[in-house]
């Protein structure tokens, strides 16, 4: 790929034909494949064509775009014949977040009860004050965003 | 609610104000509020109004409307003064899938290199045949869905 920092990324060697993929569906915008190394099988990702490292840099419409193709394939794995009888959708936007290829990516995968996925937290419930500092203060995240 | 099957759904009572629930977000679709049991402190919550059970149900562009508005509260948390290092989307559809409130809902929430959150899986690297079947079963499911 010709645009600056995309030399190096797998996600744009797949979409121009460079790296092997198992492909599941493309678009102008956006291209799914199955992840390499799936959660189960039937995990697949969802990436736009062009080189956007994270949530930052997405336009909104192409995020859209992601989410409604994310979305049926979804609905997809139901009518498929892979074990299916759940679905996760899956986002990690930072190295924080666990975030590896640093082209903005949407994982969807089949799920079943007797899967290796898992998941933890500290889920403890919390008090309404703390709650409600918190969404004061995304509130004042969403008027810095402004209209951009 | 009157529609059929909301009676006793939590997310339809925050909608129409009887539960309490910490709000950041509201438009005529999407509602977004902050999860009582946060995997981090910012940890929210985006719901279609109507009750819509789950992925099946969801119209598509109802849920690119769930992410568009989780998507701009990913970027208002990292200009908001919470801890974010980094963003995870998150949703459950199913109760294999770990959906705990049959009200679908998109799980937007910060990280950070501290904090408690982990994932777990069965991660080998699958051979390319493998994953090329699995893509031919996932195309069939999408040729099932149609357009629908």
């Amino acid at each position: 790929m010709s645009a600056a920092g995309t030399d190096d990324c797998p996600f744009c060697d797949i979409v121009a034909g460079l790296a092997p993929a198992s492909i599941v569906y493309a678009n102008n915008q956006v291209l799914a494949f199955m992840d390499i190394q799936p959660v189960t099988s039937g995990h697949c990702l969802v990436i736009p064509k062009n080189h956007i490292p994270d949530l930052e840099e997405l336009p909104d419409g192409l995020g859209m775009e992601l989410f409604r193709v994310a979305h049926r394939l979804a609905r997809a794995l139901g009518r498929s014949h892979l074990h299916c009888e759940g679905v996760n959708m899956f986002l990690a936007d930072g190295e924080a977040a666990f975030q590896e290829v640093f082209h903005t990516h949407l994982h969807v995968f089949p799920r079943f009860s007797e899967d290796n996925f898992r998941i933890a937290a500290d889920w403890r419930i919390r008090d309404r004050d703390e709650l409600d500092t918190a969404a004061v203060q995304l509130r004042r995240g969403l008027a810095a965003l402004g209209s951009g």
